[in-house]
């Protein structure tokens, strides 16, 4: 804890750097933010989503139950308080929201449909697509056991995915089964008269986890050093959707996935695949999973997924409840959005910008704005007693759309000329038709 | 750090509470500081200032600087993390807005006005109107050296407290001036032939910035203790609104004073008083400070403030910039508008809640609620399988306005009955009047 005196940097110049690996959001910045935020927004609520929101700091045994052990091990945002609690800055927001609703269950009327847009930390190398401060959109299902369920949520995660103006040629949505995997793997190892031992089970599908991420050759030589010579050609050549697509009707969970893939093939949505090495880091998938990914040959990667997870609240000694849900990070979308041009354009959230032709004018035209915002517009007051010319500068740097300048004429006339900075259109017009002058052209 | 395998807690049952002095936001909860969050935004956008956003965690020596000496030490949560950088969840927002404009000072279009709605941390014992966490709305002008920008920054203040319902009686807003005090204080003492060391004025001042907290007679043996008999009863009569108004205009820095009061009297508000007390607790304020307190006798205490603060930028080694800025907290506003009865009653941000008679029409009324929200409806389907009339409790739980249960007769007719939970009037129509009747019913 850092205990030295205020006064111990005067005259040391501190740097204007952030932290490393987060983000500074400038207005132009948070423009784009802003629009990824209330995109969200409007397609969840629209499936009646409702928010809720748990502060990011949580006791550190929150995590150390559920979260993948590489993140908890090697990635969290711990530290001891000054009342010697053990705390972590959540890298994920999963377990907090399965605590609320564990905390509540008796009073929650079922089914939930829950999200939020959290920030998550986690200690990583900061690289494209990854940093250490990132947002997410989570949105979870909670008492739906139904695969109705993990269509909806699926549905819910192409329906933003559309309404961020993507096609489905732009991306695709890759779909698996968490108890379908070692399940197939076992019978294909019989059916080429093999047998998988249940201990290389759990290794194997971590393996698997990071065949994205690896080289052909080193995946299959760890694939070998794993199983063995025999099983591991067996499980690199025949592991594919077409070879086990007619094993999954034979597992017990392989309903549950045919019927996500039928049912979202009967809605109409294209760019569905079942992808059988889709594995999801978190441990506490227990039914379908999905990923969502770019197929920009420039951004191939994997957007963001999510999946079912119906044991977690059994954590805080709850009984288990049937969840769906999925995390959608602001980092991969906007770098999929400037991929895909995407991205909207600035436009100043002021509309008419007032300048002065002196600082007598100040309180005047303070006023003129007050009166002007009672008929809704955005109005902001050059206060800097800087020159004519270099106010309109400033409106203009600004990419506001109107500038008006006041004086003594204006205030004598009552009259006023906005100039549409764009268009360098002219109008000038009473107090009274400001507002609408400004709203036509805007419109 | 916690590098504990994350197996150990299995068989261990989780605390479902939060960390200690954080919030928990269900949506309930969450409607109500949404309803905060889009005011503020509201008011604040239409004076034209655009929303920035910096990380939580900032290095340490950001608010080793100019954050009051006490908050520093007693109050940041900082830690070393895994690369040895010391790390601190911000305390306050100003140092990190004034880093930004410090590293864009050459490129950014002044006057900024910039505002932020963010989370700050600070270790203190949780009680009413203090908690570990809150959020703030910050709000801050930089480049304006007139008056005119206190006034604006002020007047700003009083119409968020406006746009909350809030009517002039029930909040003050008390203005001081920190060049003016040290100097009113010292011609106060000569007056009554008397004189103020120099090195007694920053503890004084301290002393007056405690005041409201302490009871008459220890404040009163506290000044006695710093300034003896003679001086004490000087300042503990005499330094008072009326005595000192005069004094005021003697002062270098009273012109600027007597002009804010003066112009926020012209423009109508009443509820504006100079307090000569007022201090404020950040070192880094230069000029005109004011506090916006709740005038209720159950709950009459300060609820946020600001001020002026040209030499904050100095800090990065920048010219001085002059600035006037606030931050408003959603603790105590939240109080303030329950003790005023000014909070808003919930409602679901669900039109329609559609049930199923069971669930092979699961599939059904989750296509109509897709079609439903293409005319905007926000929709949501039951799923659970549950009875009709529990389907309907439910809607009537989450206070959904509108319920339609489907079947196999909506399916053939495509006529649905719609009933309006609270006035238990039914409309039977067809699908493509839905939305209307909804829209018609809740407008």
């Amino acid at each position: 804890m850092p205990k030295k005196k205020s006064s111990q940097n005067s005259g040391k110049k501190l740097s204007t750097d952030p932290y490393k690996g987060v983000r500074d959001f400038y207005p132009e910045d948070m423009y784009i933010e802003n629009y990824l935020f209330e995109t969200m927004r409007d397609v969840v609520e629209h499936f009646g989503y409702e928010e809720y929101a748990t502060s990011l700091l949580e006791p550190s045994e929150l995590f150390e139950g559920k979260t993948s052990e590489e993140i908890v091990r090697e990635q969290t945002y711990s530290f001891v308080d000054r009342g010697d609690r053990r705390v972590t800055l959540r890298p994920e927001m999963t377990p907090s929201v399965a605590r609320l609703v564990a905390a509540q269950k008796r009073n929650l009327a079922f089914p939930l449909r829950w999200y939020t847009i959290a920030n998550v930390f986690r200690y990583e190398r900061p690289q494209r697509g990854r940093l250490r401060e990132h947002f997410q959109l989570n949105c979870d299902l909670f008492g739906v056991k139904s695969t109705e369920g993990d269509v909806e949520i699926i549905l819910l995660a192409y329906e933003l995915m559309r309404a961020f103006g993507a096609t489905e040629s732009e991306f695709e949505i890759r779909i698996n089964h968490r108890a379908v995997i070692p399940e197939t793997l076992a019978l294909l190892a019989k059916e080429h008269g093999a047998t998988l031992p249940q201990q290389k089970q759990g290794e194997l599908i971590r393996l698997m986890d990071r065949r994205d991420k690896m080289k052909a050759e080193p995946y299959a030589e760890a694939m070998r050093d794993l199983l063995g010579e025999e099983l591991s050609k067996i499980v690199l050549l025949h592991y594919k959707p077409s070879a086990i697509r007619k094993l999954i009707a034979q597992t017990n969970a392989g309903q549950e996935l045919l019927d996500v893939l039928e049912t979202l093939d009967r809605r109409g949505i294209q760019n569905i695949v079942h992808d059988p090495h889709l594995v999801r880091g978190f441990d506490y998938y227990s039914g379908t999973i999905f990923e969502v990914f770019d197929t920009a040959a420039t951004n191939k990667r994997s957007l963001f997924g999510g999946g079912r997870y119906d044991n977690l609240l059994e954590l805080f000694g709850a009984e288990p409840l049937p969840t769906v849900g999925f995390g959608m990070g602001d980092v991969t979308l906007r770098d999929f959005l400037e991929t895909h041009n995407l991205l909207p354009e600035y436009t100043s959230p002021i509309d008419l910008y007032l300048g002065v032709t002196s600082p007598a004018m100040f309180s005047f035209a303070a006023q003129l704005a007050q009166r002007l915002r009672r008929h809704d517009l955005t109005v902001a007051v050059d206060l800097t007693g800087k020159k004519v010319g270099d106010q309109i500068k400033t409106a203009s740097r600004k990419k506001v759309p109107f500038v008006c300048i006041v004086g003594e004429d204006e205030e004598e006339s009552g009259m006023y000329r906005l100039k549409h900075l764009a268009s360098k259109k002219e109008y000038v017009v009473p107090e009274g038709q400001v507002a609408d002058v400004i709203f036509e052209t805007l419109e």
